[in-house]
């Protein structure tokens, strides 16, 4: 017989009260065998965004979480692993910049990661855009490809958490996503499950991310930092702004093109800044440099030398890629639906809002609306200009691609509603906003 | 396509907006015809437990709810008809006094009952531990003895209020159940469907009741009387108390045998008062009496002259019951298995704690513990001493039966446990606790 049943466990977080470890393992595991039916673990959920839940009941959900599956064993990797996080934003390309560079500075890097959904991308997304592209290794290859260039990225196993997938997908449906303790817990099991030392996370906050306010996002970061320390993971948050979109480029292969100049020193400010103080904290996490100040010496002189560019070529190699692509960004083949937005009027632009250039970029066809649709590698959106950029009357200020021109005219109403164009040149605003470790 | 859709309805009613009607009508056709799945539900009951609901949203599922299946039209039953509703409470046979009491002093009742479940009993159990007697009269018939005997009491007809079988259902798995206005709007569709012009609601308090303290009975009783009033129903509450339980049998056919004494005035104070002053409402309600007292003095008359009696006697023949069994009382066919626990010392009893006599009898055959289990008709307890009553060490407090001996132990271990004994009388408590109109 069992010493509790769930109309308990609802009660007693109904009211309030922590739940204890026993009573938390039964609810995940009776969420993966289907013991405990939806309808409880909905009203669960629903009594959790109400009540919160303790730093310890929030460690053991995640702990049970990621032992609910498959989980990765990094160790034949040799040496510390970083993993990274982001909670995603618009034209975040970061993990395909930072991983070639922190690997080129001997970091070990064994990432699994998203595809797209919503108005943001997902990294998977703009591999596979590079033609030949695998992300879906086996075990074996995955680790073997670690080994022999230092880093990969490949898309999340099917196997690796399925308590939160059942949990995610409740939450999607009853309108319990926005839970601090279950997104953390969400998002920290998986990178738990996925096996590597330390964690890098970059929780976005602004317009165009998740967390839309900088309280919010600190929340979020201290809570998933907090996590991490309790189940034994050294994990550090930078909380990075997404009010407008990170770089020029939204889309897939547009974004690749946008990584590999990066890569070699010749990216976006905005990007390259942001992409050196993650780096350069994975860098410190994977103990190959005493602190950020030196890390970011060394991520800049990887991507000035061409160490980090050459390690992104080994590593889409090693992925069975055509690298050809990387050294000749002609080869890619862009939407041929093409449709440039000009400026209204001239003046500084003040707000580019990353939400809407996100969701145009899906309606051209560059994303997902629903898990599962099929994704136009060529289609995205081209800033020509971004917050703070002076501009004139007629001067362009996006270019739209896609491969289908009826899917135009909405997007260029958004893209066009993104912007705004004013007589003072708006306040810098830093990029990252806070560390938290 | 939909103007709203169930995530933004339950993520509303977590923010702690009111629902439309539109969006209210949704949720409750929708748990109908399965088109809303459980888990959406479960999560929306989760937030109205925490958010609570609008008078005007309370009345509109309310509504909702009686709407959703069959309804009864009582036009054809000619006058005022009046219904009653308790929320239970062990060894409360008031409906069957005050509704031939009723009855015999012109006012119209067609009543529907439910069953016994947990610790407390159903007037449904009770009806047909008098052999013959029907619960399940077809429309037609429950009219046609309504018309000619002036009242009739049967079992809930199987479509009555579909969507809040539904929902009450959910809740009892999902920790839902104690919110004020889901209680209320469950209780209200279904006296509103079966029909009757005015409704007066017994809510009973105490620790043998569903709402254990005072404030909380007249919580719901509020909430009910407006529901009653914004749907066009006249109705009134009297709280009572249900602290001890009501008369001294507890069990069916020995509830039968109080009633009966009951009805012919020789019933035991506590039971005669309190029908007294619920009859005495409904002929109010009825418009057979200017005020409450007129009414008091009517009942007692019916009591006295053997009118409610004769009235109970014509409504059971009516719906196929032998009335000989009333007539003659000792026909009643009671566990043949009796034990019969002593007072362990002299004094005043100052505690006969109800929800433990209820379970008891629960526990010796005389109710069930889920849905569906049959009931062992001559099983109850039947009080000597209630509280208040002086006691010598050795005189009997209660005498059990069952037919299965097995049953007797534990039974008896909580009836023991239910009564204290002290050496002070305990004060008086009033049974009539507020009247809400």
């Amino acid at each position: 017989m069992r010493a509790f049943t769930m109309t308990d466990i609802i009660r007693k977080k109904r009211l309030g009260e922590a739940l204890t470890d026993a009573e938390i393992d039964f609810v995940v595991s009776g969420a993966v065998d289907g013991s405990v039916p939806d309808y409880q673990l909905s009203a669960l959920l629903m009594a959790i965004c109400f009540q919160g839940m303790t730093p310890r009941e929030t460690a053991t959900l995640t702990l049970a979480m990621a032992k609910s599956g498959e989980t990765v064993d990094l160790s034949p990797v040799g040496g510390v692993t970083v993993d990274k996080h982001s909670t995603g934003g618009v034209g975040d390309k970061t993990s395909l910049v930072i991983v070639p560079a922190a690997a080129a500075c001997g970091v070990k890097i064994a990432k699994m990661s998203g595809r797209g959904l919503g108005h943001t991308g997902g990294t998977v997304d703009k591999l596979e855009s590079i033609p030949g592209t695998r992300t879906d290794l086996s075990r074996e290859e995955f680790l073997s490809v670690v080994r022999k260039t230092g880093c990969a990225v490949i898309g999340q196993s099917g196997n690796l958490c399925p308590a939160d997938k059942k949990l995610y997908a409740l939450r999607d449906v009853t309108a319990t996503v926005e839970s601090v303790p279950l997104i953390a817990s969400s998002i920290m099991s998986k990178k738990i499950a996925a096996g590597s030392d330390c964690i890098l996370l970059d929780v976005k906050t602004g317009s165009g991310a998740f967390m839309k306010t900088l309280p919010e996002a600190e929340t979020l970061a201290r809570e998933m930092v907090r996590i991490g320390k309790d189940v034994g993971r050294r994990t550090v948050a930078l909380i990075t702004d997404m009010d407008r979109p990170l770089g020029y480029a939204v889309g897939n292969a547009l974004e690749i093109l946008e990584v590999c100049e990066t890569l070699q020193g010749r990216g976006p400010a905005d990007l390259t800044a942001e992409c050196v103080e993650l780096a350069a904290n994975m860098i410190v996490l994977g103990g190959k440099a005493p602190d950020v100040e030196t890390g970011r010496e060394m991520v800049r002189a990887a991507l000035q030398n061409g160490a980090a560019f050459q390690k992104f070529c080994e590593m889409i190699a090693a992925q069975g890629g055509d690298v050809s692509y990387l050294r000749e960004p002609g080869k890619f083949a862009l939407g041929a639906v093409q449709k440039t937005v000009a400026a209204p009027a001239s003046g500084f632009v003040t707000r580019v809002a990353a939400e809407e250039i996100g969701l145009a970029s899906v309606g051209l066809g560059a994303g997902r609306e629903t898990v599962g649709e099929s994704v136009d590698f060529g289609a995205g959106t081209l800033l020509h200009k971004n917050r703070g950029d002076l501009v004139t009357a007629g001067e362009p200020l996006a270019t739209l691609f896609t491969s289908d021109a009826a899917r135009l005219p909405a997007a260029e109403k958004r893209v066009r509603a993104a912007f705004a164009i004013g007589p003072a040149k708006p306040a810098e605003q830093p990029l990252i906003l806070a560390r938290i470790e």
